[in-house]
């Protein structure tokens, strides 16, 4: 585990809370993305070497709107990036932890992503993210 | 607001929950520390240039016993570091966030810290830290 990637916050409405953050953490929101496969659009703010993203609810479906249906707006995940994620990921399983995918699945901001059980981390959804290189990259 | 200081995450078990984070961050606890006047014990481990805090209850009272009541084990807190808490402080009361102290007051791991409120931050219970100078540091 390498450091923590971003901090995954659940808001109601995407365009307040940006303005909101941007106003909190004196920086700008870099970028914005909807995700269909999760049925959320985020947005990104750098902070150290770490990033917040906040997440919205596309529709009556997904995680994100379940979570603000069930607690309101607050911090959904913590995201770690890693080296090797299919080597966590075994790692997460050998130690008895439950992943939410069996496989890594393409994430916002150009990731490969693993969700882990909040009930094995002590309520905390964990996020296992590693970087997709690119030729650019 | 310089980096994530650290994310907070408030567990029945600070024991159980020491070895359960061990083993999720490859990373040994460097510190335990008890806050009486928070009514907790504290557990610390290093991620890149952040941390993470565990926080148990020492009793029937206090903030992570009440939010351990209401929602169960969780993150509590997002913790930013700051160079001057009294000047980010009068930034979120002039941006109208309410302050849960209104002079920043001693945490743990050596620091002043300020909350603020979280419905203030979409949902998100937030925490300036700056750390304390001393003479050896």
């Amino acid at each position: 585990m390498e450091k923590i990637e971003h901090i995954g916050i659940a808001v109601r409405d995407l365009d307040a809370a940006i303005k909101n953050y941007e106003q909190i953490l004196q920086s700008p929101c870099y970028k914005t993305e909807t995700v269909e496969s999760e049925s959320v659009k985020t947005a990104f703010f750098k902070i150290g070497e770490s990033k917040i993203e906040l997440l919205q609810a596309l529709n009556n479906e997904g995680p994100i709107y379940q979570f603000i249906e069930k607690r309101g707006e607050g911090i959904h995940h913590i995201a770690y990036e890693v080296a090797d994620i299919k080597k966590e990921m075994a790692r997460f399983k050998a130690a008895g932890s439950r992943l939410l995918n069996e496989e890594p699945k393409k994430g916002a901001d150009n990731k490969l992503v693993c969700f882990i059980h909040p009930k094995d981390n002590n309520g905390v959804l964990t996020e296992l993210v590693q970087t997709i290189s690119t030729p650019n990259s």
